[in-house]
């Protein structure tokens, strides 16, 4: 990581500037696995589950057999674990309803607005080496919360054709039962057309590859709904001198870890402090098990020594990083002027990894400088909210001549007539 | 409109397709103005407007002397009913406020969520021979509302260089000074790149023609949020015996005037009910100043006579209308069982048209089925929620083994580490 000392506007805003990954004609590659999956359906899966996962799956849906030998495999204290992340992200997910009230917003003219959760739901989960259950949880149970009524998973198979089985455990925890073995952008376009065996759904959530956050790219413009644009995990540390140098070293590197293609930034307000974690920073990387991943992420992670708090304000605001810890004092008062991140972790003993897995908190969060305009997952992503309105004849009387003018005025004389003929006709009874 | 007696699911499903629209290699178009616009800024939006719209422009901006001027040109009624249109829709969208509250997901782990306005939006109005005011509302109150620290317009300039003066007094009364006089691709360019004239917005909502809609999906891929995606408007009517022939006729043209590519569908339970609708719709129809648009329209919007409520509650779930009009008995247990719409009218003294200017909802709505996922503009689409969490020493300890097992499943080490740090100074403080 290399130190900036008070750089200024410009310069900062080029030393924060994210590292750009170019796409290498991904869109045909991922364009041509989508039209082969709506045009052939489970034979295109098999097809592209040989080719890319070298495995041959007779039966892409998980059986009850399975799900429940799975139970068996997991360590007695990892269930527990999860079930206490489960009950934490239940509780915070249902603070978070809230249907408005009905308000007469004229006399006899009604407006009110209802959640529904969205009828049915998808969700992936990467493969790869670890398996990334805490990801079920952060889906599944707002999912759940929001009144969803069809879950299914799509995940793709190891090499011997089985799932993981804490994702198994953890999906049949939340409710899960239609779990399919299959991944990547084929994954996305069985469920987002829907084929024999797996079933299309109206929103698709999770977290992905490049060819899979393009899959999900390309069938959000064709009418499935998308969580949010994915990109490179991020986390800003700002630690003044009530932060400690270890513990802002291990938040660093528990995000550096991700991949190298994360981002970490520090911004500090004292030289010697920040050296202090670099030198941290380099005794606990020799621990790791990912420590060459962490290296490479920490090339393009730059630290900043800034003047004051606000200088430190503003380079966050703009960043607008998709985590945030804030190791300062008064640390109420710096949050409050927080008005671009994803999630924010206040004070020494608030770990970005608790928010990972079982602070309650979504892990889903806008990278990218996403956060300027998009939130994390919430209940809000689970629901779509229908406008209400119902008018009496008075109150259809109140808001008439509003309507017919402005209709004029736009030139659309059936819109004016609509509330015409009823006027007359009230006026005649 | 053609007449479908109780249709089977298969053959609803077929008749209530929506046409389909192919773009015309309009994705290379569109590809190209955003890019000359990014790459030339303004002198880019110079030779468009010249090409796109046969007129020069020198200063995009609006002047805050046309502003006055405008101002004096529109009827003191329509400023009234615009005013009223405007109290209405802050009264219904304040409504919506709504930020959770702290919960302690376990004790010592507080977490929260809190609601920020985006802080740069930006609004597009087509040109064209009707001025949409009514939209500048729809878009500027809620922004308002919400906090949104910044609001820009772009609306294209007319064959004399200047803008339809109710737009620009709806603008100023709005509190949107910043007015620029562009149109097309190339205000969506605009307004997510920045140019020295136009500055770079966060959000870009608004409607448009295929073109602003492939310009707003383009730039939503390269990190500036989009309202959501648009198509033909549609309305579907479910009448019964409650219902009246003329006013369910009114509200069908008053949505097919819209375009040749509107669809309306009505639902009725009784056939001679129905063919007195069709009586009405030819009798109105030639009172349209729009009526050659409205037929044109309607060839593409059938009748459903069916059954039953059930037959109706299914069919409106499945096709999920972008507005709904509910004209039968007992028409709030009816409208509790709607789950897919993005606004419903209900009762007789309910036509559409008094959502689209003045009752108090929004009229930017889900279309093509999109309403089974996603919400109309509301107050959730002008801000972004940051999620927060503070924890405890308590806190940690309570929840620490939890994320130690849990990331060490996900063979996350350095995600643990950060918590074991900070449990062993815990433990010998």
């Amino acid at each position: 990581m290399k130190i900036y000392q008070n750089p200024d506007t410009l310069l900062s805003q080029k030393i924060l500037q994210r590292p750009v990954h170019e796409a290498q004609n991904l869109e045909s590659t991922v364009g041509m696995v989508l039209k082969k999956v709506k045009e052939e359906g489970d034979s295109a899966l098999k097809d592209f589950t040989q080719k890319f996962d070298q495995v041959t799956i007779t039966d892409f849906k998980v059986s009850e057999a399975e799900i429940i030998a799975a139970g068996n495999l997991v360590a007695p204290e990892l269930k527990k674990a999860i079930q206490t992340a489960k009950s934490n992200i239940a509780v915070f997910h249902q603070s978070q309803q809230s249907d408005s009230p009905r308000v007469e917003t004229m006399s006899g003219i009604e407006c009110w607005q209802k959640s529904i959760g969205i009828e049915k739901v998808g969700f992936y989960i990467p493969g790869g080496t670890a398996p990334l259950f805490s990801s079920v949880l952060m889906m599944a149970v707002p999912a759940q919360i929001a009144g969803c009524k069809e879950m299914i998973l799509c995940t793709p198979p190891q090499k011997d054709g089985s799932i993981n089985p804490v994702i198994l455990y953890t999906a049949n925890l939340c409710g899960i039962t239609r779990i399919f073995k299959v991944g990547g952008a084929q994954a996305i376009a069985a469920m987002a057309y829907g084929t024999a065996t797996i079933p299309a759904v109206y929103k698709i959530y999770g977290p992905g590859n490049q060819y899979v956050t393009a899959a999900k790219q390309l069938v959000s413009q064709q009418g499935t709904a998308i969580d949010m644009p994915a990109g490179p995990s991020e986390l800003m540390v700002v630690a003044d001198h009530t932060a400690k140098a270890d513990f802002v070293a291990s938040d660093l590197l528990s995000q550096a870890e991700h991949g190298v293609d994360s981002q970490v930034v520090l911004i500090a307000f004292d030289l010697d402090f920040a050296k202090k974690v670099l030198a941290e920073i380099e005794m606990q990387l020799t621990k790791l098990p990912r420590r060459e991943i962490a290296k490479k992420a920490l090339e393009n992670s730059p630290v900043l020594v800034l003047k004051d708090r606000d200088a430190g304000l503003s380079i966050v605001n703009q960043y607008a990083p998709e985590h945030l810890i804030l190791a300062v004092d008064a640390v109420e008062a710096f949050a409050e002027r927080v008005t671009n991140a994803g999630s924010v972790f206040m004070g020494n003993y608030t770990p970005e990894s608790v928010g990972d897995y079982a602070s309650g908190t979504n892990h889903t969060l806008p990278t990218n400088g996403y956060a300027r305009s998009y939130s994390g997952l919430n209940l809000d992503a689970f629901v779509k909210k229908i406008t209400f309105q119902k008018l009496s004849a008075a109150g259809l009387q109140n808001i008439g001549e509003t309507v017919e003018l402005m209709a004029e005025a736009e030139q659309l004389q059936a819109h004016k007539e609509a509330v015409s003929v009823r006027l007359r006709w009230i006026s005649n009874e």
